[in-house]
């Protein structure tokens, strides 16, 4: 069993780095506040007595010899947050991950197989596109000079930031060897809170599909421009947004689809907006029902701007097929969580995380906990101390396991 | 006859003032720009000779005696400009009235009462609302430490601003006796262009309701919150702006309505939006079919918020009736314009205007002069030379009149 009494006292810790008024963090990827908190999880990995292994990207990895060499069995997750994040998302998974390898230097034990936590960079995609960023360098999915290129919604890149905070390690990144990948999240979404279980054996992401839209029509005096001569491309926006609510109900399967950007030039009360940009973020688990929702809201975009006169600008900002899990690993996490008492079911999971890229070299499954009240991406986030812990001893088991 | 290129210059010496990249101008209220543009044209007044008023809120009036003392026949317009404003929209009025003056200064003309012109401050209320803000506080209408207390888009006051511009002057404001007053102003549209009209006697204004809503939802990952259980600022936004175009077509009579402002929190890709902040813009001729537009506004607000679950915060930025201008005085502009040998037609205003303040304290009209695609509130806006010397001559002529 692991120490509930340190993984809770360090996620409070953690907490603290880019701490809100009213709680939850701010530790934007590559911000003075991400770095901050990195910093303080690579003191507790150094303590514990790790080999420490960062590469070009950021990725910190901390692994714990076993008795052979060879690949490690991995935990990880990461330590980014979005504007208004919560303590547990990401940072349960990195600190779990270390809880379980001290817990092994605790009880002496030893593996077949060594043991390694990765604290993946940039995972939440907020500040800079697509998520997940880190664990694709790491997975050589994302070429590094492309990454490092990368301009956020400040306009710097990956790069400079990444400078500009020195985690710019020695170790290449591309051609990894995991002998398995376990991460522990919050769920960050009602299913297990609905149900009364505390342990979700996650079989599978749905599909991500993100696109930037920036609308150009004409700025025009708001009360002497008759209705007839208006090129709006507020109004453009505002119409694709709404159709992007609608999109969900239309596509079902239980497509989620929202539109999280909105900003408008110049912004003021008497000029019909010259320029609109959005972004529509769709998710699906069937990747095909995916597909058609990208294509209704594509022919929806060119319609309305069509007949507005505005033209139309389109990024992708990340694009993730649905991915499923190795089914092997899903039946192991289910199998120890039952074991060890905790009340499972199987789950799916709405959010994209670092385990969904890594299921691409190795076996690969995750482990939920409870959101209370299914809230997450926002500073009311919160997950039970004994959800935590429960989630902890079925990552420890699981590690074991596959450690041998 | 006035001094076309003295005038001309002046119009383009001032639109350097704040200049945009591929033009136009950026002077918002009580910036430093504004300050500089102020301080060009008080150079000018002081220059003519004439006497230099500043009140209280930095309107400036510079007046040209007359024979007899006594209220002043006034000219008189705004030099502040919307974030992407063009260099005609308001300067051209102060500027035509200072050279009206100036043409009777050249020419040794007495006149009887004495002729003013007066720069008023704040007229567009894009960075502080309500828009005729000066001459509001100038009639009376808004009382002085009201005015000082209002807050802008980026939070400042207005007071604090006035007061670092170096322009609260030492003149009271209110119960100004002035004998009429006469705005040459661009038309801002499209119909004198379209009908090949110079000159349009401007015959009222249209009325005025500016709303701010901001909808109160809660943040939320986009991802994995089912959209049964979402509470989404930026969707209640983005359906009341789409219903705000709608509202112009069912409301009729040339009624405009428009959202230019459009902002969410915390604008990220993968978070439900949990605050948003929209304006509407809603204008009619007819105080009847504004009420009703108004009324069925607030309805669909209150509805959309309802069925969302979003709290609404209303505030109420503007709200001018529509304001009928003195017939004689329309009358005796189109009689003048016409006995020049221009092309001219009755009209009504899209725009609000410092004019329709003045109205309420002594006769009052306006000239209008023509917009090259009907564009404002634009850095491409444009009117011909050869306009704005018409309406330069014709306020001219009405000043000589009305000053006997
Ligand atoms: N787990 C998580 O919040 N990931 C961020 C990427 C996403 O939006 O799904
Ligand atoms: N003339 C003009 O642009 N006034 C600004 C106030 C308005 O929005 O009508």
């Amino acid at each position: 069993r692991i120490n509930a009494e340190r993984l809770l006292r360090r996620l409070d810790e953690l907490g603290q780095i880019g701490a809100l008024e009213g709680g939850g963090n701010c530790r934007l990827a590559f911000s003075d506040e991400d770095k901050a908190g990195r910093d303080i999880v690579l003191g507790w990995m150094r303590a514990a007595g790790l080999d420490i292994r960062i590469d070009r990207f950021g990725n910190v990895t901390a692994t714990r010899p076993g008795r052979e060499d060879g690949p490690p069995v991995m935990a990880g997750s990461h330590t980014d947050t979005v504007a208004t994040g919560g303590k547990y998302d990401g940072n349960l998974g990195v600190l779990a991950g270390l809880e379980a390898i001290e817990t092994l230097n605790d009880a002496g034990i030893e593996t077949r197989r060594p043991v390694a936590v990765t604290l993946f960079s940039n995972e939440e995609g907020a500040r800079f596109s697509p998520d997940m960023m880190g664990s694709l360098v790491y997975q050589g999915g994302l070429p590094l000079e492309e990454a490092y290129g990368i301009e956020g919604i400040d306009g710097s890149t990956v790069g400079e930031n990444l400078e500009r905070i020195g985690y710019i390690g020695d170790a290449p990144v591309g051609g990894n060897e995991v002998h398995a990948f376990v991460e522990l999240h919050i769920e960050q979404g009602p299913i297990l809170e609905d149900e009364g279980r505390t342990i979700g054996a996650v079989e599978g992401v749905q599909g991500i599909s993100w696109t930037e839209y920036t609308f150009t029509g004409r700025s025009a005096h708001a009360g002497t421009t008759p209705m007839s001569r208006r090129c709006d491309a507020g109004y453009v926006a505002a119409e694709v947004a709404a159709y992007v609510r609608r999109l969900a109900a239309e596509t079902g399967n239980g497509h989620v689809s929202t539109v999280g950007v909105f900003e408008v030039e110049p912004d003021l009360v008497n000029v019909v907006p010259q320029k609109a940009k959005i972004t529509a973020d769709l998710r699906n688990f069937d990747n095909e029902l995916l597909k058609q929702a990208e294509q209704k809201l594509e022919a929806f975009v060119d319609d309305i701007a069509g007949r507005e006169g505005a033209a139309v600008a389109r990024r992708t900002l990340a694009r993730f097929d649905p991915t499923p899990f190795d089914t092997g690993m899903v039946d192991r996490i289910h199998g120890i969580a039952e074991r060890l008492g905790y009340s499972t079911r199987r789950i799916a999971s709405g959010a994209g995380h670092d385990a969904q890229i890594m299921a691409r070299i190795c076996p690969t499954a995750m482990i939920f906990v409870p959101s209370v009240d299914g809230i997450s991406h926002n500073i009311q986030e919160y997950t039970k101390p004994e959800d935590c812990e429960a989630g902890a001893n079925v990552m420890l088991h699981t590690l074991l396991e596959l450690a041998e």
